[in-house]
């Protein structure tokens, strides 16, 4: 661990004040011969002088270094958004410092004042679910967002009272294609597993699919949805209660319920499609959930990343004006996982 | 977005200097009077001033927010090391600053000194394997370690030549238990899907597996073993190959390959246990990656962050000292997915 070369000992090197070093370092103009700039500048680089970005970041108010508050780091969804974020912040010649939140909002506020006193530049925040839960007031994270001294942007989940850039997939229109689909190829009974509790894009995936039965005039049963949380497990356990109900298409609304899904279907020896068709949501191209031949809805994590950095950029870069709202549209990507049953 | 109140602010607001505002604030021993000291932090609450961490930081030389390099968020093992991580730091009123290297040396230099010039206290440092590779030379990486004025320790991956604090799971020993035990239950063509190019931990993965079978007599025979990255669909891939050499049992050397070879079994009608017997490496409890009854070598990812976050606090808090090696003992956790071939 070597000691910090400091401007002091730029300045002792070449007999020359501290102020003079620091003016020629920092590109600052000042009266001091292009000799004696050439001095100090060599003399910084074989003491290997490092700037204190610190306290460089206090004078110039620029980290080139942004923060990003996920709910969930092990969260593949999240974990791919983080990387995609990465990659935009390090083609544009910033970094990014990734913080987890454990989905509480106490935890929320201290990260983002965390970040902020760390002087970055401004922040990616993925709300908590748990502000977005009707029960939860949500003052202090109003207060602490409120007096944030950098620009944020809000990402994938919105608090919608809150005024700020925002960012995010239409989860409903999304749900509401995978089942429109579904519907196209003659299924009618349609189970569905969603997070609807303390999720608000789950609600969202919810309305989607009771929408588009209600818009061909199929009724919604309440038999055939089925809460989970976003862990393979809970798929796991609840997809036999739907194949019980003898539904003919499963609506999985995430790629990691879908998973359980998938592995119950087969130790059941339920096959896909031939026995039941699944349409899931997510398809994340770089995940480690392996759903090979999966219909789904694809949430385009790398163009959610790209937009909540070119919006944040421009704040950073002091652009005013009106909050902005960027709604990615979901896909639905059509793979082998549905059976038509008008075909024989 | 608030203006940030400023010292001067408060200072203005009761009428007193600058200097007795920041020596009260910052709990300085000075010579202001009770009553003026409760009028100061009356009004900096009142005007809702938070002191400048950043500067505060500058003459405090804490931060209390450690850093972590990892080379892939999107692996579950590092994102799971990450949140366990956060966890400890949490426990202990830190804060963690997560950082993504993309594998690549370069980007290790690069965020080894951001996050020490954004102040961090510590930092807990997993290298690209690109440098672990022989043909790297990894000068500029151990330049900027030799240089970096925060203590680091190293975790999981670990460079031999270079001496520092380092925690990590002994990946032969685990290996060797895994083949180990499906030598006791009478396999003996046993395949092995392993990631040895770039990757120490996988060449380690792989030695155990060729101790083990040459402690038994069992020749090693290079048509069984397949090479694999960490990824699921290099297990997808590779595994039909092992099958057509007619092994009786594979060892796979992470889950997230194991993940790619469930799913192809399945899906060629090789029953596990009954056609073949499956071990994998990993066992993440936490881990998005669905693989119920897997027989498989645990990593106590936990015990890992654990272990790195309180030898960095020891260093942190000044303790001098040989540098530590903490070696991580691997668990052979038993599943349903072997077979004993001495039963019928």
């Amino acid at each position: 661990m070597a000691r910090k070369v400091s401007l002091k000992d730029v300045a002792r090197e070449v007999g020359l004040s501290e102020s003079a070093v620091s003016q020629v370092l920092n590109n600052r103009p000042c009266r001091i011969s292009e000799e004696s700039k050439e001095r100090i500048r060599e003399a910084a680089r074989r003491l290997n002088y490092r700037a204190n970005e610190v306290a460089r970041g206090l004078a110039m108010r620029r980290s080139n270094t942004i923060g990003l508050i996920v709910p969930d780091i092990e969260n593949p969804f999240f974990s791919s958004l983080a990387k995609r974020l990465e990659e935009a912040c390090r083609e544009a010649g910033y970094g990014l410092f990734i913080t987890n939140s454990d989905d509480r909002s106490d935890y929320d506020c201290e990260q983002l004042q965390r970040l902020e006193s760390r002087g970055v530049d401004g922040i990616v925040f993925v709300p908590s679910d748990e502000i977005l839960d009707e029960s939860a007031d949500g003052a202090d994270l109003r207060r602490v967002l409120t007096e944030l001294s950098v620009p944020y942007v809000m990402v994938d989940r919105v608090i919608e009272d809150i005024e700020c850039d925002k960012v995010f997939v239409d989860n409903e229109y999304g749900a509401h294609q995978a089942v429109a689909y579904l519907l196209d190829h003659g299924h009618t009974r349609i189970g569905c597993l969603a997070r609807t509790a303390h999720s608000q894009n789950g609600r969202l995936r919810l309305y989607g699919y009771e929408n588009a039965l209600e818009e061909r005039g199929v009724p919604v049963l309440p038999e055939l949805v089925r809460e989970c949380d976003y862990h393979s497990d809970s798929g796991y356990r609840k997809v036999g209660e739907l194949i019980e109900e003898g539904v003919t298409a499963i609506f999985s609304t995430s790629d990691l319920i879908t998973a359980g899904v998938m592995n119950r279907l087969a130790e059941l020896g339920v096959r896909v499609p031939q026995d039941v068709s699944v349409v899931s949501f997510d398809r994340n191209e770089a995940s480690v959930l392996y759903l090979p031949g999966i219909t789904a809805v694809q949430q385009d994590v790398g163009e959610l990343a790209r937009r909540a950095f070119d919006l944040l950029m421009m704040r950073v870069h002091g652009e005013a004006g009106e909050p902005e709202l960027s709604i990615v549209a979901p896909e639905l990507v059509v793979g082998s996982s549905v059976r038509d049953l008008a075909r024989p």
